[in-house]
């Protein structure tokens, strides 16, 4: 194309911003994609990705239909076509309030709750709500989801990372956080239920964490999208109890315990008590920022309401009942399989969280690997746990019904038998590591 | 509370961050609701503050039965519960493309095409994917749509601004357009049909945007939100047409064709025939931000296709009916109020934009005093030029029936009635300015 004579001799002037591109880079979507983008489509095998809402689902992990009807008769209503209020509707805040209200010793009003676009949109306007000061940290959990890291690099806010300990039941590693904290440390998120390690916190541990907020001056994000998928003993706990100790600003959605993350909608609830998040702007700057980014549907939030309050208890009963079985099922079926290895069997979320050893495993260097590779030739979809915070662990989704799980488990046996190390004396009487392929070589 | 020994003195750290407070001031959310708290709530007189998809709206601006149902079905179909990808599912970008393809000599494929929460949110994206260097500008309209100023304020992008001239039908002042850009420009906005002007670019002005965009060197973005309102004789022309001149970034959505602002789902589209977009980067930052920012809901994007296919053309030839009818009425209602007047009738969009003269009101200084004072006297939601860039007009929403509209003039007139200048001999034999009040005080 011919120069037009721009003062700078350059045809166009703009360009693509390139600061989202570090922050997008860390972004689960993205790593997923590039997975998918690994998956042989000649293979002759359909890909295995279990995922919350896949329409392939087993009756057990689909949605309820008191929960489509409410869509369906708020879609025909009239009464969800004009603009929302930027903190979402009454009714919705209402619902949602109440919703969450049960265990709480400071019950939530309509007005603390504000309605997003699902708990991701809500981690976003929660992060940059905070941000704003170029050398404020975040304390974030490691292993962790990394929409928040994706957040806080977008946003500036530095990422400082904070240990769960898999020999103490994935508790926080407290000690560790103390040290990781300065005097800008702002906030710290606790995601209970536990993605991905699949533990729920105890009354004393949230109570020490709260505690250690307090003393450190931070506010508390405890995402608790998690809170319908708890299939163990030990049973969930909000954080919001403990706000009077430390503010508690808690992120939720319908995403995962009415399995539709397609639909979006979702909620932040401000557990303030002393109304320490109003004397420190916190809530201007949240209500600033929902006057600036996209609304939820308004379709989604007039069903809100029935779907939290109508929704019959053996909806969740038998999603529950069928969790426990994927666990047996898929812990039993790992046993197979040395190279991986689940320290703790989880109560609560949708996956095994399990360690890599690559030391069993002939030219797989780490856990990306060992994923990217898995994708390629056998067409299962795990998350790797660098994409988490966690070298050489890898998060296995088991919210599917068994004839799939056992599809699964058996490609990943597959895949290790094709990669395991074998030792054997090689032409000179030393020991030489082989893999299938090699072996097949060396024998034919 | 007390002290609990933080090294700063402080129990709480944190602060709510204060760079979102700029841009959210100029948010016209915000504004709207400033308004509607000045409303006196024991006036006795309901609120008139037309909005699409207003609830109590006529027939003829309620949305069609066929979008409903497309929502309604996609609600049960299972087909909308998981996760979506970034750029949206593929059915709803290949019917978007479709839609927008008509008229367009270089055709949009799917993957020209992203699927956003509406076209605020393609604003939002589309701003964001073009800032990242602090020297950048972008220029937009006056006057204009104020989420534009909103974003480029919060996205650090300078914004300078180019006029409308109503003395030739709204068209673009191309020579103060070029005087405002310089070596750091690297777009323009471009409402089309014009919100609040209410005109519709003729072909040949259109040519002559893209011919100063390519001297300039910048993209263009076409905000086309609005073009199933348009009820002038002059025909939509979209600005993608001229992409090979200049690139053409399309917004749209079906928040204002289909009367349903509240459901969310709009798209931007990428008319670049030359890659430009791609080899600038702009394509890259935009896949980006789409992977840190909300998705819309699936259950709008599975039901889009439908809704853009099967809506008969009688529901917009219905609507467009009812938009002329409208004008005329409320054309010929202004004719009673002569502080305000309108230049030119519109032929596009739900507004009538007027100018107003506070020379022939007392103790009104501006456009957003007179808006403030009205709300406040007689219940009656106008949104003041100055939120849109231009002191000293007043945008008045018609898309409503014509018994809402009568009572909405009749309550403007009682208002010009009582705060309309009088001019009286005083006692001094001078001539005195009275309004209403201070002349009942003189007379009684």
């Amino acid at each position: 194309m011919a120069n037009n004579g721009n003062a700078n001799g350059n045809v166009w002037q703009f360009k693509g911003n390139t600061a989202t591109s570090d922050a997008a880079a860390v972004a689960l979507r993205k790593l997923v994609f590039k997975m998918f983008r690994n998956y042989n489509l000649n293979s002759g095998k359909p890909i295995l990705a279990p995922s919350p809402g896949d329409p392939s689902a087993s009756p057990s992990f689909l949605t309820c239909p008191v929960a489509e009807e409410a869509v369906a008769a708020a879609a025909r209503s009239g009464m969800a076509n004009s603009y929302a209020p930027s903190p979402g509707i009454l009714k919705a805040r209402r619902a949602v309030a109440d919703y969450l209200n049960g265990e709480l010793p400071a019950k939530l009003k309509e007005e603390d709750v504000y309605i997003t676009g699902g708990c991701n949109q809500a981690i976003e306007i929660v992060i940059d709500s905070l941000a704003g000061n170029s050398v404020a940290n975040i304390l974030l959990p490691r292993p962790g989801y990394p929409h928040y890291d994706a957040r806080a690099l977008y946003s500036c806010l530095e990422i400082r990372k904070y240990d769960l300990l898999p020999q103490k039941d994935w508790e926080i590693d407290l000690d560790g956080l103390e040290a990781a904290a300065d005097e800008n440390t702002v906030a710290m998120v606790l995601i209970n239920p536990n993605n991905p390690c699949g533990n729920v916190y105890s009354y004393d541990h949230l109570n020490k964490v709260a505690e250690m907020a307090r003393k450190l001056g931070i506010v508390v994000i405890s995402d608790e999208v998690y809170k319908h998928v708890v299939y163990g003993d030990r049973p969930f706990i909000p954080m919001g109890i403990f706000a009077s100790i430390a503010p508690v600003i808690t992120l939720g959605s319908i995403s995962k315990g009415w399995v539709v993350p397609g639909w979006r909608i979702g909620w932040m609830a401000m557990n303030d008590p002393n109304s320490i998040l109003k004397s420190t702007g916190v809530i201007q700057a949240i209500e600033d920022c929902l006057d600036l980014t996209p609304q939820p549907s308004l379709i989604l939030q007039e069903a809100l309401p029935d779907i939290l309050e109508k929704t019959p208890k053996e909806f969740f009963d038998k999603k529950i009942k069928a969790m426990r079985q994927s666990v047996e099922f898929s812990c039993e079926r790992l046993k197979d399989i040395p190279c991986l290895f689940c320290p703790k069997k989880p109560e609560s979320c949708s996956y095994l969280w399990v360690k890599l050893d690559t030391s069993m495993l002939v030219n797989i260097k780490n856990d990306f690997e060992f994923c990217m590779k898995l994708v390629s030739e056998e067409s299962v979809l795990l998350i790797p746990g660098v994409a988490l915070g966690a070298d050489n662990w890898v998060r296995i989704s088991i919210g599917t019904d068994a004839s799939v799980l056992d599809e699964i488990f058996d490609r990943i046996k597959t895949f290790y038998d094709r990669h395991a190390i074998r030792k054997l004396p090689n032409s000179m009487g030393l020991l030489q590591i082989y893999n299938d392929q090699e072996m097949e070589i060396c024998f034919s």
